[in-house]
């Protein structure tokens, strides 16, 4: 049987349920509360600001009525109630992760075990929506990066692969870009040469969150394309030494792209970045864009230079990349943000040409948590 | 007279100019290299990846040559010439600040005081380009935002302001969004209601970090727009309580936005965000969107909703605003990690119609550091 204790100046409550105390503050209870004058029942956006709530905000009574707690805030003489299951759902007085790294929950780190497990989505699947289109998104999701296959062989079809998630991130490149050998180069990602694995754009800030990259034709030899998880090589770089993974994490990197005529993009971000209570977010990493760095300070330059080579090392590893060719009308997706992506050379003779876009994960997300949502609460019913 | 020392183990050097001593590492001067076996001539982009250069490299021979600092790194044996303007400018052996707060060289917080100096650029003018446009994107990087003023009274005109520096993102609001008064409204925004300042879209991740809103009609009386610096609230904070500063910059907030059917839009990001080492680059203030906050100890949570309460109060000081009102053919541009917006309540008579969107500010400030590198190097000539 659940129990509720106020404190005794009624700042707080205690919620037993179940093994677990769980505290909640009087002034966060009422801040969200979900009653209609607090939160607008159309889009449960709040329509009160926290001016509009006394700053001396305590519980008055609190009472447990089934699975509901009914609490009365004073001075406003308020009362609100609340599902047990939303507050344990919400709770914060719980134990965190004290070490920085840690991942979120639903992100799964992979290395070359991936390679017959590649998330894959049949083009026409995914386009009739339901299981087929939330399942693959959920698994890019979680490992950072999918496949499509049999799609149509037609320019600009990238564009549907994006039409399932989300919106394209136009950028100076324009609205895709066309990734062919050219004879004057002026990006290298338009070269026969093989790449190092990397993300892309690190110069852009915020960097294109998602990355598309549908074949149209492919009848060179080589150029497979590879991703490495830079979740995993960051975890991997702090299980080796600690001080290389802290030192990566706590000086920013500076990237730079100014190749072409009017453009100048400059961003100061670190090759690993965590939330401030150290959630791995984000990995960077470019040799060709990188920048002069300068800031991070003359005593723990070796020492930089020293984590951002194991680094590299870690993520040409052939242990931890994915190869896979694309054939016309096969696309991949990557989390810019985390996932890195090289292509192998491949030979002049024949060609290879593959049609690239941005997009943001967010939008990606958002479809994935909302299909979730709905199929929860159908199979609820 | 420039001089140069080499350390005993080559793995660093130290270059005496002026009055300061700079010492820079062999690894870090090789990576650097600009010759073009390391750098491409065409677009500057590196060649080759830290993998290609020796672990061990260290600097055989330094000469100084005028004005010009000519290397030999072994084990490579390799010559490579450095300007010193260059060294000096991207020197990393220098102080740094030691406290959290700082702001990149050329932002400039305000507050009401800007009133009668609020950014303010001719539409014409700002398509014909040059310094005009320069000038005014100058302004707009140092202050987050800036007006338009005597553009067309057309559908869509919001989109030639975004061409000026870069590209639309494009969102599930679409490539823009009406603001009129609605009846059944989904977001809001859409209402006649006067909102606090804030910042767009905090449950993106990214967020668009450009907002760009253009009036189309205003007869209805009231609905000024004003707009507060996100930075000079947040310093104005650390000022009176360091305390309440650090609770919000060490600690995710959460923002939420599931207002309408396919949509889960969810973020898990600071308040007040900074770089690892300390710079200010981004707010995210509100009151709409702000979920339950989750990821602070029970221990902190009511400092955390006191400094999130006296943020707000900063926000609505009228000391704190600039408030303009837009007239049919103007626009104004904000940095929406920076700067909050907000509208004045308005009446039902007369009719208010905004068209807004979202953009990039690296788009931006790429656009304003190609003109201002071309027009010093022209200023050179």
């Amino acid at each position: 049987m659940p129990s509720v204790t106020l404190a005794p100046a009624g700042d707080y409550l205690t919620l037993s349920h179940g093994a677990s105390d769980m505290r909640f503050h009087a002034i966060w209870l009422r801040d969200n509360a979900s009653d209609p004058d607090t939160r607008a029942e159309a889009n449960g956006q709040r329509l009160i600001a926290l001016r509009d709530i006394p700053a001396d905000t305590t519980i008055a009574e609190a009472t447990l009525d089934g699975e509901r707690l009914r609490l009365r805030f004073m001075p406003e003489n308020k009362t609100v109630a609340y599902d047990l299951s939303w507050l344990q759902a919400h709770t914060y007085d719980k134990a965190r992760p004290e070490k920085a790294g840690w991942l979120a929950d639903g992100v799964e780190t992979w290395d070359a075990g991936l390679m017959d497990g590649v998330p894959t989505g049949d083009f026409a699947a995914l386009e009739a929506g339901g299981a087929a289109l939330g399942d693959w998104l959920g698994a890019v999701t979680r490992y950072g990066f999918g496949k499509v296959v049999n799609g149509p062989v037609e320019d600009g079809a990238l564009f549907r692969v994006v039409d399932l998630f989300g919106h394209v991130r136009e950028t100076n490149y324009g609205r895709h870009f066309e990734v062919r050998t050219e004879v004057n180069p002026t990006n290298l990602a338009f070269t026969g040469l093989g790449l190092q694995a990397h993300t892309d754009n690190p110069y852009r800030d915020p960097v294109p969150t998602i990355q598309v990259l549908y074949c149209l034709e492919s009848s060179a030899a080589g150029g497979e394309n590879m991703v490495v998880d830079g979740f995993a090589a960051a975890l991997r770089l702090k299980a080796e030494n600690e001080a290389y993974f802290n030192v990566l994490a706590e000086h920013c990197a500076r990237f730079e792209y100014a190749g072409e005529a009017g453009v100048c993009l400059i961003s100061r971000r670190p090759m690993i970045e965590l939330a401030p209570d150290g959630e791995l977010i984000g990995v960077r990493f470019n040799n060709r864009s990188l920048a002069a760095v300068q800031d991070v300070p003359f005593e723990k330059m070796a020492l930089y230079y020293a984590a951002y080579r194991r680094f590299g090392e870690i993520i040409d590893d052939t242990a931890m990349e994915v190869t896979f060719r694309l054939n016309p009308g096969e696309a991949f997706v990557v989390d810019n943000t985390r996932v890195l992506h090289a292509r192998k050379g491949y030979s002049g003779e024949g060609t290879r040409w593959l049609q690239g876009c941005y997009a943001d994960k967010d939008g990606l997300r958002s479809v994935y948590d909302a299909w979730r949502r709905q199929a929860l609460a159908e199979a609820a019913e």
